[in-house]
C-alpha cells in the first residue's frame, strides 16, 4: 500500500498544476469522468456488491445497507451530478476586489483554490465522487478516506475517477483515496500539515470529535445538527403543526431534522394535542419537560441528555417556555448551531429571534429541512459547516476556494 | 485569580449581547474608552515602568524593551488608534447576498460576529488595546492572553479598558485578560472549545506551532514570514535594487522583510555586484549559494537551514536561480505562503509568478513590505494569516466576522 507521505506528496503536486487549469479543461475532465464511470458500471457494481455481502454478513442495519448500495440507477445519478458540477460557475480566477492606493500600487483581491483537501467520511461511495468533482472543479487535489466497509467500492470508483483524469492527462494526485481503512490511517492523515490545507470530516459526532482532538491541520466541522422549532404564540396553528412535522419526520436521519420541539406556555394546552397526535400518528415517539407530561401524563419525562441529544429518529423532546426568551436560551444552550426555526406571526419576535439565535440558518416560518447546498441554490454541497470560521451552513464550490492578493506596482518601496 | 472557565462563561455571554449593539453604541464605547486611557495614563506609564524594570534586570534586549514601553507619546497613539476603529464602517448586519427560491422563500445572507476571539501573544502592550479594540467593533468579545513580561501594562491597560466599558454599561465580559501567565494557561486557553470561537496566536513561530498542536478552537495562523524577492531576467538594476534593499532592510524585524533574493543566472554577473554592495553598505550579512560563492568566494555559504529561516535580522540568503521556473519552485518549497516579490519588465513572467506562486501576497515590482492592513486600505490589522482557510493575508474588522442565513418563510415546508 502507498505510503501516506507519498500520497501527500503527489496530492501537492497535483494541485499546483489543478490551480491552472482552464473552466473547460476542468468540465472536460468531469465529463470524461462520468462517460468513464458509465462505460465501468459493471465492475463497480460487482466491487459494491462485495462490500454489501460483507455488511451484510456483519448484521449491519438496513439503513446502513442502504447507504453503502450502489445500483444502476444511482451510478447514473452519480454520472449526472458530474455533468452538473461541470456546468456550474467556476469559483475560481474571480476578481474579488481591485484597488489603487495612493502610492499607486493596484491590489488585485482574487480567488484561488485551497490546494490540498482531506475529506474523512463513512461508508458512503457517492460521496467519493461527488466530493472528488467538487474539489476538482474548485482546483483542489482531494485525498479521500472513506470507511472501511465501503473500500471495495471506493476502490473501484477511485480507479474509474483516475482513468478519466489519465485519459485527460490530469496528474494521477488530483484524486486519491487512502486505501489503509484503520482508525491509525486517518489520525495520521490528521497529521500531515505539510501536505492538506483543510480537512473535512463528514459523519456523526464522534468523528467530528476525533478530528478536532486529533487535527494538526484547520478542520471545517460539519453536519451535527441538534435543530429546533419555537412555535411562538402568535403562530397559526395549522402552519405550526405542518413545520414541526416535516422539519421532523420528512427524513429523520439527516442533520437539518428537528429534534426538539418548543411551544410558547399560553398556546401549548390548545396547540400540543393537536401537534403531537399529528407526530404521534406519523410514529414519533415524544418525551415532554415537566410542564408537558403535567398535560399529558402518558409521554415520557424528557431528561437532561434528551435534550443534548441529536436523535436522528422518530422521536422528538418537546418544552413549554414560558415565552420567546426562554426559548433563545433553551436553542443557544443546546443546540449546535446548524439550522433554528420560529414559526410566528410577530414580526418583532421574527426579527428577535433572527438577531439572537447563534446557528448557521435561522428560519421564520419555514422547516429547518431547507438547510442544503441545493435548496439554497449553490447547484452543490460538500457537507453543512456548524462552525464560524471560514464558512458558515451548506458549503458549495465557494466555500472550496480561498483567495490571494496579487499586487501590481512600478517600484514601489515602503 | 478568575479562573479560565468563569473567564470563558462571561465572554461568552457578553458575546451574545455585543453582536446585537448598534454602530453607534459601539463606537461611543470607542471614543469613551480613549478618553479614559487619557484620563489614566499617569498610572498607566507607572505600571509599565514596573515591568521595564524587571525586564531591564533580566537583561532583555533592545528590541524587546522597546516593543514594550510605553510612554506618553504612544499611549497617545494608541487613544488616536481607538478614534481610528470608531471611524471605520461598521462590518456586522452587512447582507451579503439576498435571494428568492422557486418556493418562494426569501433568503438573506447577513454579517455576524464570530462570538468570542482568543488572542495569545508576546509582551506588546499596545497590542492589548488594538485588538480589543478590532474584536470590539466586530462585536466580537475577546480574552487577551499577553506574555508575562508585560503582565502589570496589561493588568492596568485592561482595568482602564473596563473602567470605560462600565461608563457605558458594556458587561465586563466583553474584554477579559488573563492574568495567569505561565505557559499552562495558554494550552487550557487552546481547549476552551464550549467558550470561544477563534484562536489567533500573534508572535514567533513557536507560538504558532504550540498553538497549532495543542488547540481544539480553529486557529488562525499568523505572521511567519520568509519572504523572497526575485530578480528576473528583465528587470530593470535600479529598481532591482530599491525593492531588494527597501524589502530587506526597511525594517528587518518584521514579518513581511525579505529574507532570500533570488536573481536569474543571465543577469547575477552585472547585477549582484551592486545589489549586494548596496546591502552590505546597509550592514546586512550575505550568505550565499554556490554559484554565488563562486563569483563571491568573500561570501559565507548558504546551508539548508539559511533556506528555510526567517532571519528578522540584517542577514539575507541569496541564490542565482537558471530562471523563473526555479525561483518559483524554490519560493513555494521554502516560503512560508506570506509575501513574494518578481522584479520583471516581461509581462508573461510576471503572470506565471502571480499564478504559480502560494503565497497571501504576490507582489510584481514592489517591494514585500507593503503587506499591511493599513497598506492594503481596510484601516486596521489584527495580523496578517499566512493559512488559506478563513482569512489570508493582513486581517481587518471584515475578517473579525462571520455569516448567517435568515431565511423568511410562509409556511414552506420540504
Amino acid at each position: 500500500m502507498e505510503s501516506l507521505i507519498s500520497i501527500g506528496r503527489k496530492a501537492k503536486i497535483a494541485s499546483g498544476e489543478l490551480a491552472n487549469y482552464s473552466t473547460d479543461k476542468k468540465n472536460d475532465v468531469l465529463k470524461c469522468i462520468a462517460d468513464t464511470l458509465l462505460d465501468e458500471i459493471d465492475f463497480i457494481l460487482y466491487e459494491n456488491l462485495r462490500d454489501l455481502e460483507s455488511a451484510n454478513k456483519e448484521g449491519k442495519e438496513k439503513a446502513f445497507l442502504d447507504r453503502l448500495m450502489l445500483d444502476e440507477k444511482r451510478v447514473n445519478e452519480i454520472a449526472e451530478g458530474l455533468l452538473e458540477v461541470a456546468k456550474l460557475p467556476d469559483p475560481i480566477g474571480k476578481i474579488e476586489s481591485r484597488i489603487k492606493r495612493p502610492n499607486g500600487l493596484w491590489i488585485e483581491k482574487k480567488t484561488v483554490p485551497l490546494g490540498v483537501i482531506g475529506i474523512i467520511y463513512e461508508a458512503r461511495p457517492n460521496v467519493t465522487v461527488d466530493t472528488s468533482a467538487l474539489c476538482f472543479k474548485a482546483g483542489n487535489a482531494v485525498i479521500l478516506r472513506g470507511g472501511s466497509r465501503a473500500i471495495n467500492s471506493n476502490k473501484a470508483l477511485v480507479k474509474v475517477l483516475k482513468k478519466g483524469l489519465e485519459k485527460e492527462g490530469i496528474p494521477s494526485g488530483a484524486i486519491q483515496l487512502i486505501e489503509d481503512t484503520k482508525k491509525d490511517s486517518a489520525i495520521k492523515l490528521m497529521k500531515m500539515r505539510d501536505y492538506i490545507d483543510l480537512l473535512i470530516p463528514r459523519g456523526g459526532s464522534s468523528l467530528i470529535k476525533t478530528t478536532v482532538e486529533n487535527s494538526l491541520i484547520p478542520v471545517i466541522e460539519t453536519g451535527v445538527g441538534n435543530c429546533h422549532v419555537f412555535v411562538d404564540e402568535s403562530a397559526k396553528l395549522e402552519m405550526a403543526k405542518k413545520i414541526v412535522i416535516n422539519a421532523k419526520t420528512s427524513r429523520v436521519s439527516v442533520c437539518n431534522a428537528a429534534e426538539t420541539f418548543l411551544i410558547a406556555d399560553s398556546i401549548a394546552p390548545k396547540y400540543l394535542p393537536i401537534i403531537l397526535s399529528g407526530l404521534e400518528e406519523l410514529g414519533v415517539e415524544i418525551r415532554g419537560c415537566k410542564k408537558v407530561i403535567e398535560l399529558f401524563p402518558k409521554y415520557m419525562l424528557a431528561t437532561e441528555e434528551d435534550w443534548h441529544t441529536e436523535y436522528l429518529d422518530y422521536i422528538i423532546s418537546v418544552k413549554i417556555v414560558n415565552d420567546i426568551d426562554e426559548a433563545i436560551e433553551h436553542i443557544n444552550k443546546y443546540g449546535t448551531k446548524h439550522s433554528e426555526a420560529i414559526v410566528t406571526e410577530d414580526q418583532k419576535n421574527a426579527r428577535k429571534f433572527s438577531q439572537e439565535i447563534d446557528a448557521a440558518a435561522v428560519y421564520i416560518n419555514a422547516s429547518t429541512r431547507f438547510t442544503d447546498g441545493f435548496e439554497f441554490g449553490l447547484g452543490a454541497e460538500i457537507g453543512i459547516s456548524t462552525q464560524k470560521l471560514h464558512a458558515r451552513g451548506p458549503m458549495g464550490l465557494e466555500e472550496l476556494t480561498s483567495y490571494k492578493y496579487v499586487v501590481y506596482g512600478d517600484g514601489q518601496i515602503r
